[in-house]
Order: structure tokens, then sequence, then C-alpha cells
């Protein structure tokens, strides 16, 4: 059971908040391994339904899934100049197995290009083996130095997309594809509004040709980078010989993407949707969507209800409504709509002898409003609808909240640095294009380009100026400090 | 596409049989990394269906999926002295990490007992929260010398459950449950018949009180340990502190079970049902339960060929069966069967113009026999039927075939002998409950107890001698030689 002190207000303590809901919620726990989280059932069953939405989107889009080894030879690493140079640093090393000391050491894998592509270019030969289209469900390791819970950990879950393609536009397609997949889950399944665009090349990652990424703004005007999709171009099959006979009995490079994200959404999701009280789960994602609390007395009482919830929750799964019934005894009904409150359940039924006289059950709504009776008569569509409209709110509250946490062209650098000074969001603003610009504008405002935006999102009049050297802009950018 | 040389026959060189067909139905490759494997989309989905019926039977069993760190500190498997003695020897470790020596080496979980119960200790305080039921898919690490794909890699993918219970009878009851959980997953979804009992004190796991497991018969009559489940005892418990307050106020240890099966199941799969063509797999294991193969010659054939298919598909999609269209062009409808029998698709139906014109598909089972026109009047029923039956068969015939091979009670040590050495299956014996008797008769028949079998698979009449030493046996008990 949860404990009952109440959680520092977000307002107070953004961090200290995040960290005291994942324990209340029980969601996640610190290990006895540095920069290592346990993920506890609460919230491993909202990665699972992450993972199932997910998995559906990729097999719907012709991806399949296999696994590839933990273990990536050293050297392997080291054959793409950049990869090595952005990886290195951070791995964690195998150097004995079986109580020897190893010829070459392993390294844990902190992502799979390299060991994936040099299965690649054997399993590659002709243009009719393309395009590949492979997903990896898998743990990776980044020995990082300061962790947060779900945000940064030196062992995370995740997915990881490596695909190769005949051609660059396939490939590139491929990436955006992808970028869409994620937003359309970010948005309809976590209710998390996203920017979509392209990295500028010093946020990259390490060996690719173009990076794409969403980016969310969380309650504390920070963003966070939820997931990223890589035209890798043809790097890693120079490295790998990754080739193919093309169509003219050519020998070609092949094109490759990958792409990713991780239990680090979770953290998004609770940052996103959380209150004072604990976790808001979108009803999408949630374990449970609805959970039924019986309320009686006597004991007697008490067969009478559970009967009732039973019947109650039959209609609710036949409508496909997650549900749970707390029939725990010896916890009070408002224990137990506390607990259930810190863990984010979207809707509570209430439901005691008069209720069940009078032919309703009490609905109350994890995002708040006065209680409602519901008559069990067509009970289960209506919790459809509910669900429906939750999540619907929930991505518009949220996406408010962006937009009002927005500021388009700060007319002058100093606005530009108040803004950001003052605890803002997401700053638009014309940049140069030069790099040493985007290094002293991070090193004086703690803010980093978080993405080069898609139409979309950039603003009906382009800024001429950079917003830091009054040069011409080449792009609007979009600024922010960061997770 | 698979290659087109045959398979080593089975009665020809068993092991030979099996790489291949791995090799050719694209179920795994060999990696860069010694010992470790790459799971192939044809394999991971196997897999998928494996992991996807087991994780439901789990929580329809009370159970939850959490997950736990991959790193484990040395000191941690050194508290608990027979577990450290059975995995040290066989670890990875962590030396360094982000650039630096570690101050403790880390190991690569060999299986996770330890960094649970560490973290049992912190979550289990009262009776109230007992019975703790959690499990785990994971990848763990174990350096074998010799590996085989599938059955013994480096690294390999599994399930681990851990629960925690109040009292012995609870752990017990739980193990045994588990137990046959295994045995009704292995039996009605993998068509494996398995027997099941406890092992020998000198075949249990490292650290538990008592070892039940689930062992099959492969073709070859090596016996394959197929899933195991531990009774723990206290062991862990003290070792860790796993301690609760019971309902009398007494501060008492826990009683833990663990329980894993693993990818080496896809391996028991292959070695049941293979044959010399290729795999065999169950049908409710099948990614694709059918496979439709359009015939035609003329372009304008094959659209109306695909849309006719289109139907099929859809039909039997609403019955619930998996389909897979293979349309590909450039590839012989012949060609096509080939692929798709070495990969083991229980049905397939090839599709001309004379059948949609018949309203008929030609039907074909992987298990063989005649071709047999099917109306596509209530196609989806039929097939539904067909699974089942295929289901069955497939059981029936792997029960029989164990049978076949099995030998209840051999009058003499010499028979006993003859019967191992001349490739024989399960042997039932009396044994004298001497651990140096068992060791004796593996060093001399390279064969073990697999199991002092469960009440259903003993013998009517009990064996009164031991077959070895001619002393009172104690028990009935399974010897075969195994992987």
């Amino acid at each position: 059971m949860a404990d009952n002190k109440a959680l520092t207000p977000r307002a107070t303590d953004f961090s200290a908040w995040y960290n005291e809901l994942i324990m209340k919620a029980q969601l996640a726990d610190y290990s006895p391994v540095r920069g290592c989280m346990v993920i506890r059932p609460n919230g491993y069953a909202i990665w699972e339904q992450m993972q199932a939405a997910l998995d559906r989107m990729f097999k719907d889009t012709g991806h399949q899934n296999a696994y590839f080894p933990l273990f990536i030879p050293q050297s392997f690493l080291a054959r793409e100049a950049e990869h090595v140079e952005g990886f290195a640093p951070e791995t964690a090393v195998v150097t004995h197995g079986g109580g020897k000391l190893l010829d070459e050491p392993l390294v844990v894998r902190p992502t799979s290009e390299t060991i994936i592509y040099a299965m690649y270019a054997k399993w590659i030969q002709s243009y009719r083996d393309l395009p590949l289209l492979i997903n990896q469900w898998a743990n990776v390791v980044r020995w990082e130095l300061r962790t947060r819970l779900f945000l940064r950990t030196t062992e995370f879950l995740w997915q990881e997309g490596h695909t190769a393609h005949a051609t660059e536009a396939e490939a590139e397609a491929e990436t955006l594809m992808i970028l869409g997949l994620y937003r359309n889950f970010m948005e309809q399944w976590m209710a998390m509004p996203v920017l979509t665009g392209r990295k500028t090349n010093s946020e990259r990652f390490a060996g690719a040709l173009r990076t794409y990424s969403c980016e969310a703004l969380m309650q504390d005007n920070k963003a966070l980078q939820a997931g990223t999709s890589h035209n890798l171009g043809q790097n890693f099959a120079r490295a790998f010989e990754v080739r193919y006979q093309s169509q003219e009995g050519k020998e070609e490079y092949v094109w490759n993407t990958s792409w990713g994200v991780s239990t680090r959404l979770v953290g998004g999701l609770i940052m996103t949707h959380g209150d004072d009280t604990g976790l808001i789960c979108p009803p999408r994602l949630a374990q449970y969507q609805v959970v039924i609390v019986p309320i009686y007395k006597a004991d007697a009482e008490r067969a009478a209800m559970l009967e009732a919830a039973d019947k109650v929750k039959a209609e609710l799964q036949t409508a496909g409504i997650r549900v749970h019934i707390d029939g725990r005894e010896g916890i009070k009904p408002g224990a137990k709509y506390y607990e259930w409150e810190t863990r984010g359940v979207p809707f509570r039924f209430e439901l005691g002898p008069r209720d069940v006289a009078g032919g309703t059950v009490m609905l109350a709504r994890r995002t708040g409003g006065a209680k409602e009776p519901l008559s069990l008569e067509g009970i289960g569509p209506r919790m459809v609808q509910e669900v429906g409209r939750m999540q619907h709110d929930l991505l518009n509250a949220a996406t408010l909240r962006r937009e009002h946490n927005s500021f388009r062209h700060p007319e002058t650098k100093q606005a530009f640095i108040d803004y950001l000074e003052g605890g803002g969001g997401f700053v638009y603003a014309g940049w140069c294009g030069d790099p040493a610009v985007e290094a002293e504008i991070k090193e004086q405002t703690k803010a980093t380009i978080r993405v080069i935006p898609d139409a979309e999102f950039r603003s009906s009049e382009a800024p001429a100026k950079c917003i830091w050297t009054g040069r011409p802009a080449v792009a609007e950018v979009v600024w922010a400090r960061a997770y």
C-alpha cells in the first residue's frame, strides 16, 4: 500500500514532486545498483500498454521483431568513427567471462547499430532482400553520471528499429513515417502533444546523417526528447559492408534508418499529466481504466456488493474496458480511493447498497469534477464514451498548456534570455545556423535547440534574423531547457 | 529466402539436421559474439506467441510483471552459499563503467533471485503484503562452454517468476501450481508431452529446497529439461532479510518460490515436431496458421487471385485464424510451398482460377496427407476445427513416440545399460536413493535422473530394488541422457 504522506506540490519543487509521486504510486524504486532502477508492477503495466500499442503500429507498417545479442565486441563499436566517439565514454564493459579474462572486452549494448548491421551484411545480398524492416525490444546500458527515475537510468528498456533500404529516398521516407508514427502514439495514446522536426548537427545521433525528434513540454516547462528517428545514410553500411546487388546487377551500399523510444516515456507521461495528488494516467494506457470499490457495512452486504460489482465488471469488459474490483478487506473505501487516485486510475465506481437498489453506480473522474450517478443500463458504451472524452480532454489540456508556455519570436536577445530565466517553455526564434552560436546560447542560457520544426509547427512568418547575432536567419528553431 | 539444399535427415545426424533446419527456416543465426545467437524474425515470432500465452496464464493466476536490473553486485551473489557456488563460475563480469574501474564488479544476471529478494526485503513488511507474485521477462547470461542454438546459449531470453509467501505450504502450492501451468502450456500449446516430478538433490537449483521439472523426450531420445519450478524455502529470505510481521505480531521470514522457462522451448518445439523437410509448428503457436499462395499465369489473373485471397483472409481472420497471403512476384508457387513448409506453417491454401471458379481452395497440411479442396462456404469455422485437430494430432503423435521410447523396469543392470547405449529414451527404474550411485550411473551411462515422477507418471507397481545396487529402492525414478 502507498504511504499517506502528501506529495510536495509541483509548484514548490517539481523534481521532488516527481520522485515522490513515483515512489508513492509504486511505479518504480531505486535499486542497490548505481543508476539502475526497478520498474515495479504499477509502472511496468503502463510500459506494457505502451509496448502493445507501439508493437501493433510497427507490425501494421510491415516491421518484424527479432533479438540481437546484449554484448558487442569492442572493436565493432569502433568501426563507425562518430558512433564510437559518441558512445564509448558511456559504456559498461565485460572483461571476464566464466572466470577468465576475455581476449576482447565486450561492451554491453548502448544501442545496437553495430551488431545488427554486422548481421545485415550476412543476410542482405540482393535488392529482393530489401527493404529489411526489423525492430527489437531490449534493455540497453549507458553509463550516465546523473540519473533520474525513468528519465535517465544506467539501464533502460526500449525498442530500437533498424531498417535497410535500396535508396536514400526510401530510407528518408521510413525515417519520417516512423517520426509520424511516434507522434501519433504520443498524442493519441499518451495524450502528450509533441513538436516534430529535425535536430541540428550538434544534437544528431552519433553516426547519423539526420536525426528527427518528437519534443514534448513538461509541466515545469522543460522539454523532453520523447523519441528519435535517424536517417543513418550509408555510414554504417560502409563500416559493416552491407551491400546488395541492384536490379541492374550493380553492387550498392544499403541505406539504413534506426529509431527508438524508451521507458523514458513513462516519465514523460507522469510529468505531462500528474497533479499534486499523484499520477493521472490517460485511459488508453491505463492498466485499469475503471476501478470498482464496493461499499458495505454488514458482512451480508459485502457479498451482495461484490456480486453487483462482478456484473458491472462483466458489462464493462464486454465493451472492451479494463476493470478491476478492489475487494480487499480491512481497508476503508476512503483509503482505497486515495490509493487509486495516487496511482492515476482514470475512473472510479463507488458501489453501495443504495446505488445497487437504484440501479446506478457513483462515478468519480480522476481529472476532477463532481461525482455523478450513472445508470447501469448501457454502462459499457457509456464508459467507452467517457474514455474517449477523457483521452481527448487530457490531450487538449496539455496542448493548451504547451501553447500557453511557448513564446514566438522575442523581439530582443534580452527578452529571449528573460523568458528562459523566468521558467518559460518553448521559444521560437531565428538562428543564423552557426554551431558556435548554438553552443554559446546553450552555455549562457542552458537552453538547446530542440528541433528545427516541421512545416506545420513553423510560424506563418519566419523570423528574418538570428535572435543572438542579428545575422540573417537560416531557419526558425525551437529553444528550451531540456531533460 | 531459404536456400534449396535439403536437410541432413534426422536419422543420419540429428544434430546436423537441427542446426541446418534452424538456418534454413531462418529461425536464428550465429552471431559474432561467442556463444550468443541472433533470434531472427521467424524464430522470434514463435517466442512471441509463447510469451503471449504464458503471460496470459501468469496474469490469470494473479501474477504481475515487473523489471529488475541487469546487473547484480558481486557481493549479492555470494550471500546464499549454494547459489554462488552454482552460478559464480559461469558469470560474465562488468569491471568498467563510463571509462572507470568499478569499486565493486557487477555480474550480468545469470538469474535474479539475489537482486529481487533484496528489493522484496524493502517492500514486504506485513502479512498484508503477502503473497507477492511477480514475474519478469528478461535476458540472462550464463557463460557456457559448449553452446547450441536455442538450447544452450551464453545469453538467452526467459521469464523468471519470484514469489513470497507467509507459509511453507503456500510456497509449495505455488511451486506445484506453476509446474502444472507449465505442463499445460507445453502440452496444449506446444503439443509437447512432458513428465513432471521432483529433481534429486544433485540436480536441484542452486539455493533451492526442492526443484520440480517438466521433462520432454526429443526425437533423438534425449531428454530436454523444459521448465523448472523451485521451492526456495527460506534460504534467500534469510540471506536477504526478507521478513514480515505475521497476523499475530511476530517477525517471520517469508517463503519464496522461483520458476522459469526460456527460449530453449523453441528448440524443444523443433526437436519434438520437425521432420526432414523442416519445421512443423503447432498451429496454436504459429505466427501464420494459414498461408495463402495465389496461383496465376496472366497478369489479369493475378489481380483476381489476390482479390479472392483477400476475401478468404478476411473470412479466416473473422474466425480468429492468423493468415498471410504470399503475393510476392517473381517467385514460383512451388518455391513458395517449399519455403513455407521449411518454416513449418501448418496449413497452406493454393488458390488458382479454377479454385475460385469452383468456390473452393486447395488445402495442404504440413503434417502430410493428400491435398483436399475446401468449400469457401464456412471456411472460417472449418479451419478452426482443422487447427484443433492438428494440435491434437501432434500431441498424440508425440505422446505415442515418447511411450514407444520409454522402458519400464529393466530386469537387469545390463538391460538398463543396453537400452541407453542403444539410443533408448526414458528408463523407469528403482533407485536406492544414494547420490554416489546416481553419480556412478551418470559416469558410466551418461544418463541422469530426470525426475522422481509425480504420481500420475509412476508405474502401477513400484520397483522394489535399485537397478544398480539391488538394494531396496526408495523411489521409482526416470533416467535418460539429456540436453
